[in-house]
């Protein structure tokens, strides 16, 4: 097999089998092909697709690439959650006690953030004491104890997909539906999970801009599922304006304290429940999703959620009176208004805007090795739909100074609010489109 | 300027500006654009093609990339003439002369063989004594002198275009018009010349197969060579079945001087005539291309082509007697008939077959570095549209010894040819299509 054969077949169009999958994957893995050949043959899919089987085998192979991990001393049906990436996403922190005190194993790992959208594990991090790297033996047996473990990724999970993510990433290659499926559905069916849930996020602060796209995307990470016998459903929310109004760790921990002590915006329980009713429904904890949001909001109102989110505080270092009292978490020393200059209506807000800003303010990573600062961040208190008159405060930056720097992330701040009209306007939903291997139901308007 | 914005750019179908093809090409020369990019960029290009514009500029950026050879020493308009290949291409050695013998000044730079096609430099060094390496002051003296030189490719002449073609080789994005065309053309301009006579092959013997295909590539240099201001004519010339009888170093040059002895067979007296017309014609020797023909069918007839030939081979090293008496290059010690195993007409020859089959023998060069062979080869004695009967000899190699190897290619060479039917299969023309400024014109059927 020549790698430049299975670079011509799939530049006429061709679908290359398993086993030239196989071939280019392991090649490119161990160093006996080149980049320059990948490259060649990303540009050539971005141009021709794959198909739905080609699109399985690659993501499979890729999952065979690195550690694969075998979940099966867990009991019962571990359901994995995904998010594409957004702006103040903290729906893990909430989710995964939610569903844990639903009986659904949570064994997950998590990422750091990197540009505009945040990190699961740094948000845990901003707990004082919390642990994010445990063996392996620990974390399963954490996950049997109390059900529930959230833990950085370790190990060598699909470096196939690593180096092939960085270098399509410099070669124009990203933009490839099956290989933006590929590249997610590889990571989860390395992790274990039975079943997976996808939080797919569409809009201005989104990778995927349209509805179209994100669900042609999730569409093609269901299919996978489909494929390879990991049961799969995808919601695609909005991003056009973040989620709930906290960005940054500490205040995004705090943000999804609430949701689970029954407060918390509206927006983010709406997603969380929808998330995790999926996911309840796909680890055979209720029998249609009605069931199981009737089982979520017991778990909530209960406090039986905010009990689970102690134990998992508590099982990995962190202090469980944080669920009680978030004043425990670090706070910024500034807090600086960003008002309104004029009055209306909030019409539009730039997500990806307001996540840079966030990481400006020191809450995100411009570049891998980083450091950030668990306390900074933003807090919206206006947003898509709401009035506002000169001078209101729309914003806050939890800052550490009061820099000249951080005026200028407080201009971008009032720069990513889009302000006027006499007419307030409609409130899109939240959660556009529904997927599973039943097709596509879009939310009605 | 960030090059995976170019390549975004062309993938998007964008024309990228001279200032960005330039960076391009003096960033991938210098290393410090990485293959994998460039590749992604050219199999972009595969699929998106480039504007006339872009293809020009793309040429000027190779051309630019290394030593720009300047003729303007030499005296008269400087028409270089090139080949994309074929097999028993031996024009070169004829039309040089011949069109030298016109007042014509050639000052040429030419390839070895490589695969089953050969090359101008390894036939001239079948003549004993004959330099090919010439210093950049001896070779425009004797352009000077005489109206004729030809040397190898010496110094640094487009090393964008090696490099870049090198990796098109192994990453499937050879067959673009563009890339084929700038390759082509930046050589050529590098070389100095003023205008350019093209002789694109088409057929099974070629790397274009269709005369539509030879039509386009042929038609994007043409307009490069506008656009650029370097006036350029295409001849396209059929390589169904191999140019003249002879494939091999020495058997070319005794067939190239039975031409010049106006002997040897029509079909490469045609195309050497036609190629020298248009160079005659933009070397401002004649108005028109019926005047040319005239003029140098004159030149054939009054034996000052051949004279021509007899200065060039003594200037260079070689022994002008060869031009009378060819019984002084050397000959290789067996000959060994292929005979026919049918009667019938011969349908067709596969002249990459029989090129493959001559570099087998020793004539050619399976990679760079072999050595070749000079006396080795083949001599076809039918050609397509010719009867046989069964045992008629059809073809005889010229070969070293009688291995069981060399056996194995006389069975290459019957097996290339298709031998059958009741009826004279239609000869086609030689000559297929003229394509310059004013467009493509097709010979009439």
């Amino acid at each position: 097999m020549r790698t430049v054969d299975l670079i011509r077949k799939k530049r006429g169009g061709g679908s290359l089998t398993a086993g030239e999958l196989s071939f280019l994957i392991e090649g490119y893995c161990q160093g006996d092909i080149p980049d320059y050949q990948m490259s060649a043959w990303a540009m050539a899919v971005f141009f021709r697709g794959m198909t739905a089987e080609e699109t399985a085998e690659l993501t499979l192979a890729m999952a065979r690439s690195g550690d694969q991990v075998d979940l099966s001393s867990i009991r019962g049906i571990k359901v994995d959650k995904h998010s594409t990436g957004g702006v103040g996403d903290k729906t893990t922190l909430i989710v995964a006690p939610l569903v844990a005190a639903c009986g659904i194993p949570v064994a997950k790992m998590s990422g750091r953030g990197l540009g505009h959208t945040g990190g699961t594990i740094d948000k845990l991090e901003s707990m004082a004491g919390f642990r994010t790297e445990l063996s392996r033996e620990q974390f399963f047996a954490q996950v049997n104890d109390i059900g529930i473990a959230v833990i950085g990724q370790s190990g060598n999970i699909t470096p196939a997909d690593k180096k092939l993510y960085a270098l399509r990433d410099v070669t124009a290659t990203v933009e490839s539906i099956p290989l933006i499926a590929s590249s997610v559905m590889s990571k989860k069916i390395a992790a274990g999970a039975d079943a997976i849930v996808l939080d797919v996020k569409t809009g201005s602060g989104a990778f995927m801009k349209s509805l179209e796209e994100s669900e042609a995307l999730a569409a093609a990470m269901v299919e996978i599922g489909s494929q390879v016998g990991r049961q799969t459903a995808a919601l695609i929310s909005d991003m056009d304006q973040p989620l709930g109004y906290a960005i940054g760790n500490a205040l995004e921990v705090e943000e999804a304290i609430a949701v689970l002590q029954g407060q918390g915006p509206r927006d983010l329980l709406e997603l969380c429940l929808a998330l995790s009713a999926h996911m309840v429904v796909l680890g055979g904890q209720a029998d249609n999703l009605e069931a199981a949001e009737k089982l979520l909001r017991a778990k909530l109102e209960s406090g039986a959620a905010l009990e689970k989110f102690r134990a998992f505080v508590a099982a990995q270092g962190g202090d469980p009176a944080v669920a009680d009292n978030p004043g425990l978490l670090s706070k910024a020393p500034e807090i600086i208004n960003v008002t309104a200059q004029q009055d209306g209506f909030v019409q539009q807000i730039d997500a990806e805007q307001l996540g840079l800003a966030a990481m400006l303010l020191g809450a995100g990573r411009a570049a891998k090795e980083d450091e950030i600062d668990h306390a900074v961040g933003l807090m919206l208190k206006r947003k898509v739909g709401d009035s506002v008159k000169t001078g209101d405060t729309i914003a806050q930056l939890h800052a550490r100074d009061r820099s000249p720097s951080v005026s200028e992330v407080a201009q971008r701040v009032l720069a990513a609010y889009t302000i006027g009209g006499q007419d307030q306007p409609t409130r899109k939903p939240l959660l556009l489109s529904v997927v599973t291997s039943d097709g596509i139901k879009r939310s009605e308007a």
